[in-house]
């Protein structure tokens, strides 16, 4: 048994830890045997200094090496591809194929890909000219960042290699990464191959740093610190929100993705037109990833009718047909049933599942429960509960005076699915709700389910609070996101050549946007 | 006497209240006759079932109301100019003209003006459209906003007038406007042309309201209310942060512009080269307006020399020499006088001015204080305190390391200048000093002093925090200033003519810029 180093300034060394933990296999149940450490507080404090220093050299260089460093970094991945899928596989009981190997982590390797072009590109940034007053604006890195990864995507939304993280570099800022606890050889081998790549590409050794956990005080005192710029979290709503607290006190800016139902509603038209198919479509999109996506529908929301009670019969034949895959972790497990609990206390009734597997792992029957409209009413809140995993409520609303009101309930998701008829005799209906929906969720998506985010400039993997803490944003889509990173800089009068490059009369390459005098163009200003 | 109704719901009607207050007249240092409501929570309550509402109804409109309202609402404050400049002037003691009729009513109705432009454009919203996926986005209305105006700028930061209101009405917003305590009145008249200019567009009559008042209790609610959109909020720290704190909690957005000391510094060749022409610059600057301004530049900083001492007498000279204008209230006095005071306790030492003048009105006299660097960095947090009226805080370092580690110890301000010389002595001094200066201010400038500020698309009139409350967002500045009061809204697969009509193939006019499959372009899309 080995106790990992953690990276820190440049160098893989013992951790300043006076506890470990071990990852666990969950399709196995079992516990993995590498130590990682629990860093204490000088270890945040060591990782935080060297990332100060190394955030003035990445402020000074242009962005040519942090997408160099991008693209290596994605060349590395590919090349010790099947040694992380097989680590993934076993953090995290995730298929190596397709998911791990064909899905995910060309995923991951595209999006560092996308980062790289638009740290190349410059127009992530907005630059802002006003050539008559000589005043110019541009976003800029913002300051060391830290990224919180989550359990459900080892490597998409890995702290060392996933969205947070390619978004923040392209900007221009170091990230410390804290490792979810769930896959922190997944991450090591990452950040092993992101640190080559720095050294590969001669960024200052310490753009990159990991540590594998710290208390949950550290984690609070890490955010708020003067030396971080920001924080990207992605997580459990309860750990998020005690962070977002801390951060929020101190002025820093926090980044987070917390829980989100995603409801899903089925008006009356819809189903009566193709009941049959969105059985189908509905319990694909619930149960794929075992329903541990963050987009995953886990409340659905129709109106009685003998169409609706035939949707529940076939979607309650198809959960229990379906064999239920390993959930990402014991804790998962644990919190599932929780949930599942909690929504049954609030009166939903349980259809089918809503209990343990026997081994071998973490595997919890595919779980459905139903409540009424009224009962929704009565406990919206607690009818909101995530339950993080295989099991949906559907709600069935008396009327559809009940389903608007129940829309009026929602929290804010992240998604949120329209189905209607092609004859259009949900319109109305339609029309009535959409713009009550379109207020509390940052995805509408029509006959269609919300689970698969395209990493797309158009996408927006966000949403109102608390699937988010702020709506303006999103965790997903490449410019946008490294906006999230970013400070706003302004130059007034500043002499030419003191100008960041972006600024300049003349830019660095002719593919860089700016918007001059009011019109959005290429190429320079002035008589440059 | 009367005791004033507030605008809630469309109608003019007396408020719910159990206290009143009075403007001044700060020039004479006399209360004015009018009464004005603390309102309760009722009138808040209403407001905002009112304002949310109204929200509904503007998002279903397209734009064109809302800026047809915002022009004649420009051209009302026009028609009314004289009365208003006369209340304004009573109010807060600012000199007709050239400040309030020339400078700052021309400004606000641009402001108005340049919002309505904005409206109709749609740029601003950022329209992305990625034509292979068919997904698509752009920022939408956020819902109610709460409008906190300053005691400053009774006009162009007005809290039914000024920049935040025209943003948040811009992007597609009702407001609720709490009025600034020392202006009801100024806020008052322009109220009446805002409803009578909605009535006039036939916008929702509740598109706009007014409150004067509330409990401080009553403020940490309503902006954490689930009915609020987002809070924009001017004024001092203390309040700010009281408020930022409770919409933090409820994961409301909110943007402050709270406290800054604008450093000022001076290199050792400019001073050398031009030093009488910099006393010029600098008093001029930090006594305009008495000081108080938001960018009002009041920490120099120096090296020790004979020309560094020589512009101490300059700056004494001068300062003695003005005669000190009007504050805005007795408050601001209080606060100025504690202010001092507490600079003067943190090792400062008073060079000039320091107490209250006899009367009429509220007027200190013009106060410089000098402080050495080792004295900076023993109290860096108490000697930024931020001394809101004309006084300034000049440091004195004993050499360029020591100036170097002044700097590094600045917090966030909007604004930061650097003066060096013409014939490059400062170079690799400013070389040394910028990075870290830039990471701290908002807006940087070169041998210029930051009072003015420009309502330009490429001003930024934020910085990091204390300054403001995030790091990314200006509050003046057309578009981006209406970013601030949206949220990002993806349209996925929905159906052509369920889109809002920026993301439509064919958009409502050939003006608006949207970033389709990567290229910012205007036009319609696709086969459209």
């Amino acid at each position: 048994m080995t106790r990992h180093p953690v990276l820190i300034g440049g160098h893989w060394r013992p951790a300043h830890a006076t506890a470990s933990f071990n990852a666990e296999n969950p399709a196995l149940g079992e516990r993995l045997p590498d130590e990682y450490p629990i860093s204490d507080w000088a270890d945040c404090d060591e990782a935080l200094a060297a990332a100060t220093a190394a955030a003035a050299v990445l402020r000074a260089e242009g962005p040519e090496k942090r997408a160099a460093f991008l693209d290596a970094f994605a060349a590395r991945i590919e090349a010790r591809a099947e040694e992380l899928v097989d680590m993934a596989h076993a953090e995290t009981g995730l298929p190596r194929k397709p998911r791990l190997a064909e899905v995910e982590l060309p995923r991951t390797v595209g999006q560092l890909r996308q980062g790289a072009a638009a740290a190349r590109d410059l127009s992530w940034a907005l630059p802002t000219i006003d050539t008559k007053l000589n005043i110019r604006s541009v976003l800029a890195p913002i300051g060391p960042v830290w990224v919180f990864g989550p359990n459900n995507f080892p490597f998409a939304f890995n702290s060392v290699a996933g969205g947070d993280f390619v978004a923040a570099i392209a900007a221009g800022n170091p990230v410390i990464a804290k490792a979810n606890t769930s896959h922190p050889g997944t991450t090591r081998l990452l950040a092993e191959e992101a640190f080559k790549a720095l050294v590969e590409t001669g960024l200052p050794p310490s753009t990159v740093q990991l540590i594998y956990r710290t208390s949950h005080a550290d984690g609070e005192r890490l955010v708020a610190d003067p030396r971080t710029g920001a924080t990207g979290y992605t997580g459990s709503r309860h750990a998020g929100l005690k962070l977002k607290a801390a951060a929020d006190a101190a002025g820093k800016p926090i980044y987070l993705e917390l829980s989100a139902v995603n409801p899903v509603l089925i008006l009356p038209g819809a189903l009566a037109e193709r009941g049959a198919a969105l059985v189908d479509e509905f319990v694909t999109s619930s149960l794929m990833g075992t329903g541990q996506f963050c987009t995953s529908p886990s409340l659905v929301l129709l109106v009685a009718s003998d169409a609706t009670e035939q949707f529940v019969a076939g979607v309650k034949a198809r959960f229990e047909a379906a064999s239920p895959a390993p959930l990402l972790s014991s804790s998962v497990a644990r919190s599932l049933a929780s949930s599942v609990a909690t929504l049954q206390d609030a009166g939903a009734r349980l259809v089918t599942g809503g209990t343990t597997v026997a081994e071998p792992g973490y595997r919890f029957r595919n779980t459905m429960l139903i409540a009424s409209g009224e009962q929704f009413l009565a406990s919206p809140e607690r009818l909101q509960t995530e339950a993080f995993g295989n099991a949906a409520l559907l709600v069935v609303a008396r009327d559809t005076d009940e389903l608007c009101a129940v829309v009026e309930r929602l929290e804010g998701s992240l998604t949120g699915c329209l189905y209607t008829d092609t004859r259009g005799s949900d319109d109305t209906l339609h029309d009535r709700i959409e713009p009550a929906l379109r207020a509390r969720v940052g995805r509408l998506l029509n006959d269609k389910m919300p689970t698969g985010v395209a990493v797309t400039a158009a996408m927006n993997h966000g949403g109102p609070y608390p699937s988010t803490g702020h709506p303006g944003f999103t965790a997903v889509g490449i410019p946008a996101s490294l906006r999230r990173f970013a400070m706003l800089q302004c130059y007034d009068q500043v002499r030419p050549d003191r100008l960041p490059l972006a600024l300049r009369d003349a830019p660095p390459h002719d593919r860089v946007w700016r918007l001059v005098d009011g019109e959005w163009r290429r190429g320079p200003v002035g008589g440059a």
